[in-house]
């Protein structure tokens, strides 16, 4: 199945294939299997880092949100109040044979497992903070959350996921508005440099901000269909959260004043952002900087007395290979000498996606060489571009070529991200002609050829006038996915109302 | 608040005065704050290696597990039936100005919010295993668990928890018991070697195993008051989840066989240990193995033109120490240059157990000093010991003052250990007179004298034989903590039946 043919079990195969997740008895949860995990460790390791170098702490907050907390702030609660997994025992009992709640074990307020934290942390910053000098309190979290979806997909929906959520309070709009834009950034440039998956920031429309923010950001992925996929929000709360918590701090001069807060995340999302973006016909393909096994070293083995010295040159090239960094770490390396033919564990590494493999056979020990596969340029036509070089050149040079492998996998994404965003609609006709037949459903959708995104000026709409707008994007499965950041000033019509433009927007598909 | 006067109050005060963790409105959780979460975060990173190392994968399992598949082994529902969160709908609505359930939104099956995963995982064995050649399968998973708690002490006994719970299937017996035993001393050395925590490893009497296993084995740590903590458990399931999910494999021989299961985890319980392990009278202290940061430089400020100078040379200084490593890792300084008088600061780090100091003041710069505190021996009375080297020596030696203090923490833990576990004690009569008053309930025992363990031999009881020892055990407020490994065969009686004995126990106070 190629990417082309159908692109939605294009998906569904490779994570299958290179055994990332599967689907688990529970519905909408998924199990995430060793090498879907490894990656996601990375994720952690990587962003987490970054998390930290800006000046945030990491903390723990309850998996459990009691439902008066939830309800505290009015837009919030709209927001989740439908997906919400809500626990009411907390015992239960034998009952003529069969296991049944103790109806004496109800709790007297149910308890919702967490969608997103904002209620039960803006609790703590109430209990924190005095004055001034206690802000900014910038706090984040890296646990697992629950909004209860009815159709999902492995990794880009599920009804739980695994996440990290920033939280921060500070003294006013300026510093809060500040930090939303900074992790904003860092989402951006850890999508870009560690993920290698280009990403566009911007401002989500007025309508479709978190529930109970100001303002809301995010960045958004062009995967390899055309689609979009919101790889990361930050949002400025304002004093909203504050205001329906009592969250207030002294001022320099003596006052009580509200807190302004702001929230971000990303998730394992970001792991289905990956396979669609590098993934090819042959399966996934993992950055460098991502990848838990950078080069995978195969023994090309005989059943012949050669063996025992291919094996012992494979272990000894994977000590020198440890020993060169990339990116500030050592550089990871495993020898797959499990039982097995060497064609069978090319294939698996290839669908696996490591970047670098290498396949050592009895002509590379006698000749001090290495023969390695690059996973970014696989294969000519049918054949596999394996190239040979001394085992000294390839140590040498293995830092240059992961770095090399990193950019040529965001150079290519990022080609087809520039490529796809097109700029000639001028009108509601041309954006109907250029996504062609109107889509009312996301399968119907499916079939499509992958028309990427538009950018169009328009007048910025509040939620109570977006009705039409998006009665029309809705129609062919469309929406307006950001306004993007650092744009100048536009004197065209807005293609929805032929008003006076306030800025341009993408408008695309989306996962 | 001395731990003397009264431990139960001095641990509180310890847990919030370095600002480890404090008790959320949601009933028996905890909020893990920057401090303890940066300890969990230590703990997470040298077990996973340890973990790892022993060729384990992690993965992630669903939080939810369905009623049904708690239900199928029998002593494990029975375990965890009273203590369980139990998710019942998967919406709420507004009605009549209030949130409630709605009830078109409840589950057909109720779901168990996991206490702990093996019938989770059990069930994906089940999917993944086919033949002998797939086992073992060797998984751990880090995640929360819900275990509903009436009385809670922060990180001791909580109702969500954070761990990580090893679970691997096999094809025999003496595989699974290899695991077993392997993963207990994996316990058995991290607790010794990265958090300086002497503990005995042996195993659990009959009655008191894991719901559902046919062997329990645990790591027992004497705590500074003499009650032992439980500090990681390794259990051999036997075949009973096999059975009860039908985990079956194909055998060599062509036959279909039940695999062989385990389990195994270790929680947030460990800090609880390691406060009451190395904490003393002054506030925590950590082993720099562990510790979030092993240096903190607090720069000696007066306010006058000499504190730029100072600021840099604490600066300088740190970027020294961080290219030093200690245990294969690079230091990890901090620099405490926030607002602040320099005596708060060292007070505050002294609470929170940075395992060095440095004072960092004018006199240092002139002469190329540092002035440092070692936590483990930070004052003779009043004192403050504060040592002065030049900056050379002082560097030239961190490695090795690290390792002493690692080193003087175990000593000193592992001295107390072996002197409070009693070997003379022979009858019923004699094990009254040593512990004491009998004591009905935990508070009351809370206020009598540490005494430690006492090692006995006893005739291994079964679950059914074992309630008139537990009566008397109860009655004073004791417990079998395990039956260390490794101890030679006993001629003496049984201390409870004057029966021929099995083998020695530990018997104490337990948290």
């Amino acid at each position: 199945m190629t990417r082309s043919e159908n692109f939605p079990k294009w998906y569904q195969n490779i994570v299958a294939e290179a055994d990332l997740a599967v689907s688990s008895p529970v519905r909408g949860c998924m199990i995430i299997r060793p090498n879907g995990y490894g990656i996601w460790e990375r994720i952690q390791y990587l962003l987490n880092k970054r998390i930290a170098e800006t000046g945030h702490e990491n903390l723990y907050f309850p998996v459990f949100i009691p439902l008066s907390f939830i309800a505290k702030e009015a837009e919030h609660v709209a927001g989740f109040a439908k997906e919400m997994a809500i626990v009411t025992h907390h015992r239960v009992k034998m009952d003529g044979g069969k296991l049944v709640l103790d109806p004496e074990a109800k709790l007297e307020e149910p308890l919702v497992v967490r969608p997103t934290s904002e209620t039960i942390i803006g609790h703590h910053f109430r209990e924190r903070v005095r004055s001034y000098t206690d802000l900014p309190l910038l706090w984040n979290q890296w646990a697992n959350v629950v909004r209860w979806e009815m159709r999902t997909r492995l990794f880009l929906r599920t009804s739980e996921f695994l996440w990290q959520e920033g939280h921060t309070a500070h003294a006013d709009r300026e510093d809060a508005m500040k930090e939303t834009m900074r992790m904003l950034e860092v989402y951006r440039s850890f999508a870009q440099e560690d993920l290698a998956m280009p990403v566009v920031a911007g401002e989500k429309p007025p309508y479709d901000r978190f529930g109970g923010a100001e303002r809301s950001f995010s960045i958004e992925a062009m995967m390899w269909d055309g689609k979009a996929l919101q790889a990361g929000t930050s949002h400025y709360l304002g004093t909203n959260f504050a205001v329906a918590q009592d969250i207030k701090y002294q001022t320099k001069s003596n006052e009580r004043s509200y807190c302004h807060t702001t929230s971000w995340g990303a998730s394992t999302r970001l792991i289905g952002g990956l396979i669609m973006t590098h993934g090819d016909d042959d399966g996934l393909r993992t950055p460098p900087r991502i990848a838990p096994r950078q080069i995978v070293v195969v023994p090309v083995l005989r059943n012949n007395p050669d063996d025992a010295g291919v094996l012992d040159y494979c272990d000894r090239l994977a000590v020198e290979l440890r020993a060169a960094t990339f990116a500030g770490e050592p550089v990871r390396v495993l020898v797959d000498g499990r039982d097995g033919r060497w064609v069978d564990k090319r294939w698996a590494w290839i669908k696996r996606g490591a970047p670098v493999m290498c396949e050592i056979g009895g002509r590379d020990v006698q000749g001090d060489k290495v023969t390695f596969v690059r996973r970014d340029k696989p294969r000519t036509g049918d054949h596999i571009d394996s190239h040979t070089v001394s085992r000294e050149s390839f140590v040498a040079g293995t830092t240059k070529l992961l770095q090399e492998i990193q950019d040529s996998l965001f150079a290519e994404a990022k080609a087809r991200l520039d490529r796809d965003i097109v700029t000639n609609v001028k009108t509601l006709d041309d954006l109907q002609d250029y996504f062609g037949v109107a889509a009312e459903t996301e399968d119907a959708d499916e079939a499509l050829p992958p028309r990427g995104w538009v950018r169009v000026p328009w007048k910025k709409h509040s939620k109570d006038e977006a009705g039409p707008i998006l009665a029309v994007l809705k129609k062919r499965a469309l929406s307006i996915r950001n306004a993007p950041l650092g744009q100048g000033a536009t004197a065209a019509p807005c293609i929805f109302t032929g008003a006076p433009a306030d800025e341009e927007v993408l408008i695309g598909r989306a996962y």
